[in-house]
């Protein structure tokens, strides 16, 4: 496996990291996970600029161009003869003697890798199930960072109960989940949480609010409660590597008909289409 | 320098970190800084101890006692012959490919490092000033964990503020330093915030409070707004390697005379006394 470091792309044998980095101490850093298909890095524009504006607010500065990361990616993919599956990459403040405070010269340290998967289509067409989760994470949820500690933990636990995802709630109001966006549909309206410090802000997420408005379905960013995502209609989340994953059971209890919904497999057809 | 990998001490320059280190990717690991003076560790057993219950609070089994871990603490610290300074140590839950969930066989993976440092005497004598910041952290602030980003964007606001700490609001409630507990007096009280999910428990905090009430000191572990912290008589803070910290300024606003006081200097010289 080649991996790129920085500027260079390099085998991944000869790639280490220190033990004073900063990444590795703090979690100081932040990341991406873009996908490839058939060969074809799918929405590189808006996972980039994303990177560069988490950075941004954490203060870390990138020692290259949005053009140089997004060419060093196609790159790497090519080297990789990657097919089917994504990039993952991530930077790090850099190497310096512990201490939470930081130097402004530090030279940021950027890997980034292939992952090889698939469309999980079986459960895009079944659907899966979920449960809810206190979110008490950070009040910075828009910022992409390695802080993910609290999303392992409750991606775990929806793990041990079986569910394919946790769902977030906080102070009665769904937010997203550990590593997706949750919809849902109610009397034929989409609705999905607003775009603020609460989320992270799916590229995914966003492609799909543009796909609705385009085709005339009614969506709103708007709160919802626990509550109303019980009785929907119809919940979906959304990710780069799940796209739109239908949920049909929540904390044991059935969503809508249990079954896949009608305005779910519209939304899922828009985007299928639209990844090509 | 020694580096102590798991059960085995290495040279620095033998030990490297996987790219897929779940410490570097997930910020998924927990650690701790111990105190060594004159050669001789200090406060092992509650450093060690807090890193067990830490571990098992986020699910990763270590694979040695808390004896042997105290044994290889002390080992490496003979080998780097450290006189004056610290011990770091963490634990990541191990390297796998990147996902969110984990596998319970996953090695656990820890490191640990001497740190030079030497008593901050000037800045204890003189005291420091701090800044408030919005306390927007997780909710499980008792785990010592390495998701410290919040802590170090709020350090660095501090130092740019030419400050020594910052000192986290929640809810109008004081509960912390970026890396430290804080204290106030008033009325010849001494209060703190207690123990709770929105606190690291310091080893330092608790020496403290022991040592006010063995020496009959009035000592409350309460909550305490803003407003108090500025109208208190005196302010210090509390950690393992700045232990009792005058605090004479805050937000630019004097606090009590404006110099350390005297219930400060009584419990600095208590602790002091007490490590010996």
């Amino acid at each position: 496996m080649k991996v790129l470091v920085n500027n260079t792309i390099e085998s991944r044998e000869n790639v280490a990291i220190d033990i004073e980095d900063r990444g590795y101490q703090f979690g100081d850093g932040v990341y991406e996970v873009v996908r490839v298909y058939e060969g074809e890095v799918y929405e590189l524009d808006g996972h980039v600029e994303r990177f560069f504006r988490s950075a941004q607010e954490i203060d870390i500065t990138l020692s290259y161009t949005v053009n140089e990361l997004k060419e060093n990616i196609k790159a790497l993919i090519a080297e990789n003869n990657v097919v089917d599956g994504g990039i993952y990459f991530q930077v790090t403040r850099g190497v310096s003697p512990r201490k939470h405070s930081y130097d402004r010269t530090l030279a940021s340290h950027l890997i980034a890798y292939p992952l090889y998967f698939t469309r999980p289509k079986e459960k895009q067409l079944s659907g899966v199930t979920a449960i809810t989760v206190d979110d008490l994470r950070w009040l910075r949820c828009d910022i992409k960072s390695l802080n993910l500690l609290y999303n392992v933990m409750m991606k775990q636990k929806a793990q041990d109960n079986k569910a394919f995802e946790g769902i977030f709630v906080r102070d009665d109001v769904i937010t997203e989940g550990t590593s997706t966006n949750v919809f849902i549909v109610k009397d034929g309206v989409y609705k999905t949480h607003p775009a603020s410090n609460m989320i992270l802000n799916g590229i995914t997420r966003q492609r799909i609010l543009s796909l609705l408005s385009e085709n005339n379905f009614t969506v709103e960013e708007v709160k919802f409660t626990k509550a109303e995502l019980l009785a929907a209609d119809e919940v979906f989340i959304t990710s780069t590597t799940s796209e739109v994953m239908p949920i049909i059971e929540i904390d044991n209890q059935i969503i809508g008909q249990g079954q896949v919904g009608d305005k779910t497999k519209q939304i899922y057809n828009l985007l299928i289409n639209y990844i090509g």
